[in-house]
């Protein structure tokens, strides 16, 4: 039995034929071009559906479902793309639209829930009850597994942990209030804390030439902390530690069997991360919610939401 | 079919009959003595479920079962009362106990966590999927239903929402963090704020009559908000801001079906509290998640406790 996990992003769409054990047997990119109708993006999917099952060496009537991981809200029937920011899509009924395509089921979801499905059906959080997925890059994305299902919530809202308020008086955030956890705690942190340091210390400087240097950001942040650039460091250690202010939290609040962090700063700098993190946990959680609960980082990477998405397919 | 539901606390014993529709068919308070050894404490539930099931006009042989509603952390295998401050115990084996001395099944829970399974069985949250249960008194309590059933956690301490950070540099908490919920939404914030008051403007004002002639602080801040006091009337108003604060965050996060809210200070003031709650929530959640999720007061008072017993002995 096989599977079609499609991760949408803003600027590109991966697309993977899947095995039921969650090997992933194929896999394909094409750009999203996200300027043009979202019935041509479909469309693309579509396509790229059907190449990657054809250079997997296999037939589309193979594949038992697809899963779609959508960068935005889906509405609470999962039928219709509620609101994407980055591709300025709104209320677009992109489950039947595909359907109609294919004829093959598909299904809709939020791309970091379905990081954490992934990490829950096919990572570390393999036959855990109780699983958050935190995914920490420009903002912090976020997943719950309640025993072994999406808790999506009411309005298919929930996990929006990247704005929970941590700082009732701190930084304004873009939801429109301040202090939220992502303010504190991801890129959106620590490029704040650098881009103040070269406005203040100018161009002349190691900081400055190396962010000037390298035009992607995050690289120059990850070469910077292995330089030991004290700015750089010290902002990253202090994400770390509202990280794990905010995953203490968590533990408080939900005090689930195990908190999987994953996402492009995680993945490039967790093994300096990831101490900070759990040290800071330990000593924000309520006595007795950490007992056993584990805080790993999950080895998914990037395949993490394309795996979700066949978890997704596969859960039919 | 008849149940008990018991509600001990750290001064009174509460027992009840429950029928299996929720009715209160009798109900009987002892004090509880808390400095006395806990098996005579268990001894005197024993003996306060025998009266109260002889005054109903029943057997012991008519009730099916007994929930017990703890001032405390149950263990995971909901053995034991692994630590509950107001009575000073620590991990003493209740469950076990009280059988030895009935031989009716007998159910240990958080007092809080049965609160949330009365709204739940018997009260608002009928039919409900998800539920948050906020219980507001001198601290925060919180119960959370999923799918019709309590929540507990990997170690049975989920729903500790009073200690969820909302002010990372705020005032000190008796967890030993800071700006935990409720040091800024409770009835410690409102007496801190009092407090403060009466420090700075003596005895000579009416807010200190007040308060120094009225020996329980509840009933004069009841009485003060009621006279439009300015002090007492900007603590409760700020209280329930902060409130509305912290269920934003829950509302943000969980996304439940409803929020269920009760304990002292909302069951004394709710008329004045819950409009500014709603108001804030809405503010503060992030966009979608609100949509039909109901912010309710409980009406089941002070007996919330004993009948989400009762609905725990009933689950078996």
């Amino acid at each position: 039995m096989y599977y079609i996990g499609i991760d949408l992003g803003g600027t590109k769409i991966f697309a993977g034929v899947v095995s039921s054990e969650g090997k992933v047997i194929k896999k394909m990119m094409v750009l999203t071009h996200r300027h043009r109708p979202w019935e041509e993006i479909g469309d693309e999917i579509v396509n790229c559906t059907k190449n990657v099952v054809k250079s997997a060496g296999l037939k589309l009537s193979d594949i038992k479902g697809i899963g779609i991981g959508c960068p935005g809200a889906i509405s609470r029937d999962r039928e219709t793309i509620f609101i994407a920011p980055n591709l300025h899509w709104k209320n677009v009924p992109f489950r039947k639209y595909l359907y109609s395509k294919i004829n093959i089921p598909v299904r809709l979801e939020n791309d970091v829930n379905l990081g954490t499905l992934g990490v829950s059906y096919f990572g570390e959080g393999k036959g855990v009850s109780s699983l958050i997925g935190i995914f920490v890059g420009t903002g912090i994305g976020a997943g719950i597994i309640i025993n072994g299902d999406l808790h999506i919530g009411y309005n298919g809202t929930a996990a929006e942990f990247g704005h929970m308020v941590i700082d009732i008086d701190g930084y304004k955030c873009g939801c429109g209030n301040r202090g939220c956890w992502e303010t504190l705690a991801s890129r959106i942190a620590i490029n704040r804390k650098i881009d103040e340091y070269i406005e203040k210390e100018g161009k002349n400087n190691e900081v400055s030439r190396l962010f000037s240097r390298m035009k992607n950001k995050g690289k120059a942040m990850i070469e910077g902390y292995k330089m030991g650039l004290d700015v750089v460091v010290e902002a990253v250690d202090e994400s770390s530690k509202f990280i794990g202010i905010g995953l203490g939290n968590i533990m408080t609040m939900f005090n689930p069997e195990m908190i999987a962090l994953g996402g492009g700063i995680i993945d490039d700098l967790g093994e300096f991360m990831i101490p900070i993190i759990k040290k800071t946990v330990k000593k924000y959680a309520i006595t007795g919610s950490t007992k056993g609960v584990k805080v790993v980082h999950t080895s998914l990477g990037s395949d993490a939401i394309m795996l979700g998405a066949a978890a997704l397919a596969m859960k039919g």
